[in-house]
């Protein structure tokens, strides 16, 4: 293994990309040593003085306002897409003919079209991990220890047949009518590609990949004032913009394995912060997780006697905590939940470890379209309120 | 109000007519004084040794095995169904005929031609509560002082505009594929008539008609042991049945109220007992039930200020308990926690003080027969995996 | 075995009096059938009109306002204890010299002088189960399914050698100091006697006998208005009485095992409503149950392995539900969540059925004498503030 | 306000010295910028090694291994005491006679003679904040938001007087018999010091200082090998060392409020991992707590009406998650889980914070003087099994 010095450029410094930054300046703590070393040494914005502010938090040396100083910088070893969805392409493909190592955050792109740019210019390239560079989404919650851990019990075959499952993912963000309009509620914010896509991918990574689907979606506010209300005297004064992408979105879905399911993205879950929930129940067992509780794996093993008085049948609450695989530590303690921000740490200590040992990752661009794909076609399902043959659809193309 | 002793019949004594007779036995305890006294008098099944059985348990002085002992008795006023679904039609019209008052079991009949058999007959009787008598179905959940607690608070409008609802009713009941052959795997035993009944009527209850609805359906286990399996040994020799009813259902609901959600009845969700889950969404609350933490309502008001670090603003459990109104008591005491055998006392306590009082009731049979026709249209969806709108289709009709 | 029709008076017909009798009521559908019947002839109260009323409740034919007219009366054979603390010991000694079977509410009575009378009338009767007739305490908690199954994986040696335990049971009735005096106020009525007696006996069913403990009683609200406040106008006028008994208790405990503990029975626990807390660690695994949450045992197996990434350690939630052994049934299903109330109906079942077999029963009167005696011991501990030695104490008297 | 870069010396780079070192990695990510800036220069260990290693992660430029190296150095302005507890004392004097800002993590020292030297040298410093330097003691379970909330519903009397009180710190580090000797079975690396000054600090905060204690504390592993075991063969020749420290503690408190409670601090807590429990209930309210879910304060408001049918009377489950007060952010975002890491990254943030404005802060060395003397008299009570006053025992010497 070679020890290299990797250069690392952020483009887009909102939550997200702050998020991104935030798991190299915690990377020592939470990794054992790697060979290589990372840094920031440059972050993008639209404007100077935010990539100034980011920069500083960065520590990074170059504050830019136009990606492609990030993408076309020969000293740029890894390239960080967090910009808006629909400003994904552009540095995208950028990065991708530059060579760069790419970690970009979910969707990959804002529609199956997009996707097939970036999946056509992959092919192009005959390189090892489809272009020279190593890649990998930033579908962060695969990297929860629960879910790690109950994709182990998957694997191992413990819960036998699988029946049927449940993926719901509820946020209130959209439930207040007087919220103001920003980019989440414009054509390409939707639930659809910011909530629906962790869970489709969560759904693939545990159980494969839908034969099937039926969306029904929902848009509950139809428009929202410019800028948050003061008072009420005002509101007739007030500018509207119109929602442009819907708040709700749910799908059935039947399974190639013969399962079926419910997935569901809402915004509009009044009283829930950040509440993913799966559920999954086959022949032998089930398993069951919530975000919001995210120590624990509850895990049923349906082969347990219920004699005498209940046996010891039901549900065990495994408790995963911070019980993280090498390179991972299990820093501060294995005993210390380990949430939503630890798992993008997860996230991308997987991805530097692949770019480390030169070697591809999971889930990488390739996940991102086939992601993108289904995506489009549960949009088309709402749509025609029709039932869409996933298999016919997306596998015509690949 | 007049004195009366009402003689009380019951047909049928499985699980369900138990715990109908329990209702008598339990309600002097439950019960503020009624002016009418009830007594049970006969138990009705097939065979004379159950029969007796049964009426030993209910202290009545007559077993038989002829329904219509019961339903033609001029002695009897009051008439329990509690037969399987499919034996529901013919004690039922018995029993409107004479003009008894009726207790019915869910779901009234087996398909919407039977129902409406039924409201044809009451529709020829001019009758005050339609036909002379006083009917209830047995529709106990509604009374369970969590849901009617959530009632008021919907009445109240505390939740603003609906936007979203969840009702799942998990049971693991037939994820076992080695569980042996019972009428609920026949034709018209499957969890649409079985469970779906439940979370349709608690919709309608709750939030009022769905407008239309989308249906997808699971068979999983086709065909099962006609008796328990002793050994691997002979497995092979066991004589299978094939399954005539589907294990699941899950139905896409929108509302003629606006609001969207899931209707969900599955006994294939391993590891659950009896799940009965609620979860509604407006624009200024929420609401939240579990049958299987029965105690607390869970009630989330969005007007309360999150500030300062979290305000106020989180889901109050709000302790129900034993809180029934009067005339139900509270024993043995508001604080006790009251479950699935108390609602089913306090359902029939609504009946009996409807009865008492010489008064309609709610649910009556006619919310029987709407249920029945909806529970015909999810079957139709989910064959033909579309969307069925049913105010088209039930409104013509009534 | 030899079918007799028992015949049952009840003195005292409070709330517990009801719950005794409700037993009866329903006795038939929580269990199976016995070669015996048991009929409720005789309801003792102070009041006519009282009595009445249960008798009518009762479905008794003699209200009577002697209790003397019950534990006298050739025609009873079953004697149960329902009234205040302070007026057990007169009904239970005329009920043992007059050879009835008895069932009597927790605690037996209100000091150890008290209980020694008893034990000396016992003594003197050189009868199997002491005395001739039958005889139970009403420690209902031991028969929660979860209780029992708690008590079975601890007869099994699953913990290993017991390290700690904590019992609390946790009360909010005198939390309001505007709440009006009752008997539960009085000398003998605090929560020592109410609700320690309960958590005591429980840790000598699961854990054996303490060796030493260490009381600290506490009384928050040192006087109550007579009756219900009306208004704050009045409040000045209100006549207050002075509260003679603690609100709290907190006991620790040191066992003859070895293991150690709190035992906590408070009615200040604002916000709680019957929370019956256990939890026991061991060197091998762990239990925890709440009564408000009764449909489970909570068990820790701590020999599980918590590799990979937690393992299958945790706390597995085992459904007890209504799971009891024959000859209680499981009705209306084993999955069906059994509280207070069915706990109480169980431990009349165990009366029942050893007066049906003629045998000796436990929890005896025996138990009710030795909680008697540690509960004086728990005053004087709180009294003196010093550490008492159970063993020197109470052994040197039996 | 003057810019500066204060220059950070870390002593002591065990679990808790890395936790003090990612705060500083982490800050600007938690953080609004602060006038200052803070950059770790060295960090001192007992090896040159383990120093090596440790600097690297923290990215200080100096490893050293004796720590009069960064106490008595002039470039450093804040020293961090993170060494094991019988190793603050050294470094902390030094500290303060050479002027520097510390941040000590808990508890100050090991006894209240070594808690007097140091208020001793206090004293002698007539400056603010007492010695010239600001101070500040790591009681980071203060800092979490749920705990801040609960202070400032108790401030505002929303819980009226004050009842009980549980504070239980559950660990099961030490519950079985085969984990290896480490320095917290050490003379002063029990429970009392190790997990009782957390609760015993949070209990001063929240309810203010006990006036009397009562302790039992527990010793139940009393050898425990040298090395973890491998085999059982060779458990004969294993070499055992004798456990010097309690593994359980558990303190009754009378509070000069007026207040009653428990205060319990274990290692023999089968089957927690890091579960701290807060329970508080007054006149009017009352607050619950667990660590382990970390996200919600529960409030029980006893001023709301239970009517009707428990109106909405309940446990309000704040969500306190990231919702910390300027300067923090609430990064990633309020509705993140923020647990014990974040709250150890809030602790400091308090401490650079006064540094930064140059004001005093709390909890301040003071406060860990006085928990000490708390904590010596804890273990003198559970020597003599008495209650013990502390108010005499305390205030004599301050």
């Amino acid at each position: 293994m070679m020890t290299k010095n990797y250069r690392v450029g952020i483009i887009g410094f909102g939550m997200i990309g702050k998020v991104h930054a935030f798991g190299y300046a915690s990377l020592p703590f939470f990794s054992q040593p790697l060979s290589s070393t990372f840094e920031i040494t440059h972050v993008a914005t639209n404007h100077r003085e935010t990539a100034e502010a980011a920069a500083k938090i960065c520590r990074a040396s170059h504050a830019v306002t136009d990606f492609r100083a990030v993408t076309e910088n020969p000293d740029i070893d890894i390239v960080h897409i967090c910009t808006p969805n629909d400003a994904h392409l552009a540095p995208l493909v950028s990065a991708i003919q530059n060579g760069k190592h790419i970690y970009c955050d979910k969707p990959l792109t804002v529609s199956r079209d997009e996707a097939q740019t970036v999946a056509a210019l992959l092919d192009q390239i005959p390189d090892r991990d489809q272009y020279g560079g190593i890649s990998q989404m930033t579908f962060h919650l695969r990297f929860l220890p629960a879910i790690q851990r109950a994709k182990q019990i998957l694997t191992a075959g413990q819960l036998g047949k699988i029946y049927q499952f449940r993926f719901h993912y509820l946020h209130a963000s959209n439930a207040d009518p007087n919220a103001p309009f920003k980019w989440k509620h414009d054509t390409h914010g939707g639930v659809i590609r910011d909530l629906a896509s962790h869970i489709l991918d969560l759904g693939d990574f545990l159980l494969g990949s839908p034969q099937s689907i039926l969306a029904d979606a929902q848009l509950a506010v139809e428009k929202r004032p410019k800028t948050r209300q003061k008072t009420l005297s005002t509101a007739s004064e007030t500018e509207f913009l119109p929602v442009q992408s819907e708040d709700a979105v749910t799908i059935l879905a039947r399974m190639e394995s013969g399962a079926q399911g419910i997935f569901e993205a809402t915004k509009l879950a009044t009283g829930n912060e950040d509440e993913l929930r799966v559920e999954i129940h086959g022949e032998q067992g089930a398993l069951r997780f919530s975000l919001m509780n995210p120590h624990f794996l509850e895990y049923f093993d349906a082969r347990v006697s219920d004699q005498p008085l209940g046996g010891q049948a039901g549900w065990t609450h495994i408790a995963c905590g911070s019980r993280f695989e090498p390179p991972a530590t299990t820093f501060p303690s294995p005993k210390s939940p380990a949430g939503w921000l630890r798992a993008h740490v997860a996230c991308l200590q997987n991805f530097l470890h692949a770019v480390d040992c030169n070697q591809p990752t999971v889930p990488d661009l390739r996940r991102g379209i086939k992601i993108d794909g289904w995506l489009d076609l549960v949009r088309q399902s709402a749509q025609k309120r029709e039932w869409i043959n996933l298999s016919s659809e997306i596998h015509s193309e690949e």
